[in-house]
């Protein structure tokens, strides 16, 4: 047998009488004292919020649980339907959908406000980052990702909501001067308004959290798995999984169909 | 085409500027306001928690976000090994294995607790409503879930503490009294000491909250979503995934080998 | 650290020059000797199939590929749309729905025919132990799996086609009569005509192949790979999810909507 | 109402007398005529198989069905361990491990053959060719997929295995040439021997059957799902899941025991 690697876990271990997750024993320092969302950040950051980073941190996070009949929340209501004894895995099929289209766009938003401006940086010229970003972006052929919105117009109300929320904290940084510098920048090149939304002002807030971009499509996994919960419950109480097959079956195929 | 029966959601839906979510706005009466265990409680219960509801919600929840390197942590670990692209898949697989061995055991006791007792009664005879629950197992050849623990011995230590917190918030009711008495009359029967573990204060503490015993895996679900994170971002900085198939792989199959 | 139990699998083995499968190596037994079909019949049996077995369990397995819009393949398509760097996942997901509602009925005809015959008997009373199946399942309330058809009307064409190809070749025993047997019974006692669809002709079929029960769903999961795979292929080329999607929050949010 | 899209699939739909899959009646055209491997070739590429491509198909899916405790076997094992109630899940759980890792090299391979020579040119110089892909994967830093093997050494057997049944058939053109000129090219660049391996073979054949290089990840998902299908029986029957994760929980957090 070849000479093997050490294995190791720096997350959770526990004793006969004790249990310790990133260092801080679950019993006396974590229970009735962490709230869920403080835990989600603990996970993440190794650390405990403070009480400015908790309310910002949360509000991003609640802001990714429930977003209606996504097709992730399709998903787990046609799994569901056909495996009703498996919650977890109609849940963790809806979660696979969370790729580069929807949840991408947000970890895309974080990593080109990150590259333009490696750490936060009070002096630098916002102005020309956004537009060498809009150029990069317009040059790869790509879209800017975290502006405009196919239905709120003429702004998704979640973005300003979510600044605010990050300036009255102390999170009013360079990060969001850049993220919206972007969102005007690429307006200006397309002659559309085009403001920043909520994939955009998450991306924002999470990186004055400093919150690395490689971490940012995580919090939208675990958020959205509360709410792929919600429609698992009502899936089971008022179904439209069936219907909706039966549905776009119909549409689908109808052309085949010989005239009865 | 058939006549088509009606497709409705009551979970969220949203005009040109604004997102309601179970009938709160999500800018003006969410985002910022609400935490994410709250939010998770809305989800589930279509109301907001009261200031002892959330902390002893968000205390269970907290409780089931992160046990290590459990056989879900490992399939997300493998996973996210093998498609490094896809953390939502890595999440959604290592979700798939919280059935009925493990998060199931959270949700039959819940069930047997609400079946024996289907609304709390401050009166019910609690000892002979144990004995019942205990017979029937036993009669069925099925263990008594939410008791005994493997490794925390003498006494798993998160079910004192739940239980601690639940009774200094006002949830010191009849199914906390009935789940411990099933673990004394199961110990009596088996001549074992086999206290309350988490799993079964959990459970009790969910019907305490008046949580329908279908909700309580969803509970676990969502909690170990957050945990499944923190797994994939270890993963991808410390590895073991690789380590581990080599061994595992080269253990169970050394006895194949001809001696080279 | 306790004694370990050992892990071993015989499935799979290799040395420097040499790779086993199921006993036969690879190289030199397996490729371009055994078709994809046999190759999963030795995966589940660990035996080549003779000629005759080919055919018939080739038809059974090719029969579960490919049933057009299932929840399945929505659920694929779903996922792809929005995670197209993850086709692996998009199937994964799919497989997930494939429970106790759809693919479940195949293992539960399979199930009661091996539980009211364990093996094969020629000399038995195939009337009276379809009887006590319809029987058994009235009393508990249940459905009697394999029969009837909510679409193929009078008669699912696959059945007749799966009894013919099997009797073809020498698979006209006892577990076809049953079935049919089962579903003259069901049909009597229901005062509907309900002949055996696919999904007990398969159960029939594979009992007469010898195929445990428990491996009957196996045989739907990986047949169904197969055709989730061509829906992710029709996806990417002319996709339907996201008007699917549009179509289906529009129609299930529309009451709440003020008018416009 | 927005005017909606057209939804269409043309895989496959049904009357209520005949189920059509590809434009071929199910009944009469497919079930026990056409086996899994060659209903495989059909879902892939709209037509059945010459028996020449067959043959050529039915091996390079063979070889993908079953590589032993892979990590993607470990999942399916790890999950049905946990959920044994959902065999459906366990297998797609495994699935979403086959992503650019594993499974992806094999498309890489496929996609930098098909870019150097986008249809088959039996005048092409295939030296030049050779050199400007390992020049290019070089310069990326990238390594060059479907070469050398860390266990199979000198070579991977399957490989002239397939080669040899590929020329066998009618199959030796100028993707083979190419495929093993870029692996001399390489071994050259680095100075070791790095033959051609299995997934470079499968890649190579892939093109001379004239597959579009977007779908050999598709034969990898869906030969594996049967594979997996295998893990979930031994598993069940002789499991190796839980040692495996007892014993790596004990080696990844023993350094932070305290000596008992």
């Amino acid at each position: 047998m070849a000479k093997r690697k050490p294995m190791r876990t720096d997350i959770a271990w526990s004793t006969t009488d004790s249990i310790t997750v990133k260092g801080l024993d679950v019993c006396k320092d974590i229970l009735g004292k962490v709230s869920l969302g403080d835990m989600a950040f603990l996970e993440l950051t190794d650390r405990l919020p403070t009480p400015q980073e908790s309310i910002v941190f949360n509000a991003i996070a609640v802001c990714l649980v429930e977003h209606g009949l996504t097709p992730s929340a399709l998903v787990t209501r046609l799994t569901i339907s056909g495996a009703p004894e498996a919650m977890q895995a109609a849940v963790g099929a809806g979660l696979c959908g969370l790729g580069s289209v929807f949840v991408g766009s947000m970890e895309d938003a974080a990593r080109l406000l990150q590259q333009a401006m490696p750490v936060p940086d009070p002096q630098a010229d916002i102005a020309a980052l956004a537009r060498a970003i809009v150029d990069r972006q317009v040059a790869a052929g790509a879209s800017v990702p975290g502006i405009g919105h196919h239905i709120h117009k003429p702004v998704d109300p979640r973005a300003p909501a979510l600044f605010a929320i990050a300036r009255a904290h102390g999170f009013d940084g360079p990060y969001l001067a850049l993220m919206n510098a972007v969102a005007e920048e690429a307006g200006r090149r397309l002659g559309k308004n085009l403001p920043c939304n909520a994939t955009g002002a998450i991306a924002a807030v999470a990186c004055e959290l400093g919150l690395p971009w490689e971490i940012v499509r995580g919090i939208g996994v675990m958020a959205r798995a509360i709410g792929l919960v919600a429609h698992v419950l009502e899936e089971l109480r008022n179904p439209l999984a069936r219907e909706m097959k039966t549905l776009v079956e119909e549409m689908a195929t109808a052309h085949f169909r010989p005239a009865t």
